[in-house]
């Protein structure tokens, strides 16, 4: 099959000629395992079978109601019980999960891995994730942390696509153990789902998506939350954008908030002191200052805010 | 033409076949004019040109730029440069000005307007303005305040369509002196640009708005204030969608405030209260507590809330 992606051939290509541990030229990665089948981990499968549809993919189940389910998207070559079982021989193991279980199945993935296997997660938060990594001497030679900048309120893996990271922002935090080589084949990886990779430390990371994402949620749950029914009935567009993503995940979203917590105490008291100052505004009557705050916000959204 | 909302032919002929001062059965309203020609009049123009492509449309220019501007849309049959001439013979008047100048604008177009003329409006509050014009005697008999809950973060005549009404809740706030019939015309016009009409107290539509509008307005123009260059460049769709109407016109923004301050005063006061109890329990690590909040916003989006 043609890449979707024509110049990865050529940076496939490259990786591949000069290294010794990968599989022949054009064919990395030969098998990848996800650990965590649901949105993102599906659509990464998805992503990687566009690419190549030779490649094989190893889903871990962790039941067997799990098992016939993910047997029945005719998408994954095998299906392991075990953590083992399912990164032996792998090229790439991606790890899916809420974010409160990363670390400890990025340190169960190296032990039966090859060497040579990156192993990278999907993660929205990455400074405790890669601190508890760091503290494995196997694991953190080859873990590249990654936070996909791309998903939905919807969960599952039946929502999941294979275009759900073209184009999107891919931010990697390397930890200060993993191998240069281990960071280029992450790049690789994501580029080959069709992803735009950048690097970043974790704790800037995790420090800007308290801003732009982690705050703005529980923002827009807020929001939600706040309506009561007569009100809601009289909803228009902006209402309904507002609080788009509050229907989200309750559970990933906590475990979200517990790992970047003081980022996100930080930041909501930010928000909080910027409110106080709009009421402040509003309750004065000073219009001028009024037209200035929310002309401010206007012209932040008519700057164009790509990287 | 046949009518895009085939049940609207029965009624527009009830409404002809019982009144002697409109034109023939099927043909009201023949002449309409708009007075403040931006998406939302410009929209209904061309809804109602939809419905009934032998309207008479009138637009009242209030410069030459304006008047140039208007004939290069192929929209309108009549151009004027005054009220008075704009709303000369018209069934219908549709003030579509910045809220803070429509109670103005009913009671000068209710000089010249026949006494069988409906006026109408589109702004986004309705108690200041219903209050203004029931101090009218000759406005008030024939004024029915309306707001289409349908509009963009986009202005102008164009960006205006003709669908833009089509299956949308239309408010209609009748004041205390307005005649039966001419609520009755109301609910007519507003079905013919293809919107859903209801009817309630301008007083219950200004605390409702405020808690569905007005209020998710500002914290989506706060939420797009506090993100400073380096976040903002890693924004994915959630933060878009938050912050998509905080590129609304500041002015119009403003005048909504201003119009509607006291219920937007204190739906921001709740705000406050509740963003209080989510830092405490972010501050406090109560977990439990986070799921909880975050579920119960959740299944508020689950949840229709359709009227």
């Amino acid at each position: 099959m043609d890449s979707p992606l024509p110049f990865l051939k050529t940076t496939n290509r490259m990786i591949n000629q000069r290294s010794n541990d990968d599989a022949e030229v054009g064919q990395w990665p030969k098998r990848v395992a996800i650990l965590g089948v649901g949105l993102l981990g599906g659509s990464v499968a998805m992503a990687i079978r566009r690419f190549n549809p030779k490649v094989e993919l190893v889903a871990w189940a962790r039941s067997d109601k799990k098992k016939s389910e993910f047997a029945r998207l005719d998408l994954f070559n095998h299906i392991a019980d075990s953590v083992d079982a399912s990164v032996e021989h792998c090229d790439v193991v991606v790890v899916a999960s809420p974010v409160n279980h990363i670390a400890e199945l990025v340190g169960r993935a190296s032990i039966n891995s090859p060497a040579s296997c990156l192993i990278t997660d999907v993660g929205s938060t990455k400074l405790g994730i890669v601190q508890s990594v760091d503290c494995d001497r196997v694991a953190r030679e080859r873990f590249v942390a990654a936070h996909p900048i791309a998903g939905s309120e919807k969960t599952g893996v039946f929502h999941a696509k294979d275009d759900l990271f073209d184009q999107k922002s891919i931010l990697l935090t390397p930890g200060d153990f993993v191998s240069p080589r281990c960071v280029e084949k992450a790049h690789l990886f994501w580029r080959l789902t069709g992803g735009i990779t950048q690097e970043m430390t974790p704790k800037d990371h995790d420090t800007h998506l308290a801003v732009i994402s982690h705050v703005p949620h529980l923002v827009s749950s807020l929001v939600a939350k706040v309506a009561p029914p007569e009100a809601r009935a009289l909803a228009g567009s902006g209402w309904n954008d507002i609080t788009r993503v509050a229907a989200g995940d309750p559970a990933m979203w906590t475990a979200i908030c517990q790992e970047n917590r003081a980022a996100i105490s930080s930041e909501l008291q930010r928000v909080r002191e910027e409110f106080e100052r709009l009421q402040k505004i509003v309750d004065t009557a000073d219009d001028t200052a009024l037209r200035a705050w929310l002309a401010e916000a206007q012209e932040i959204k008519n700057t164009p805010h790509s990287s």
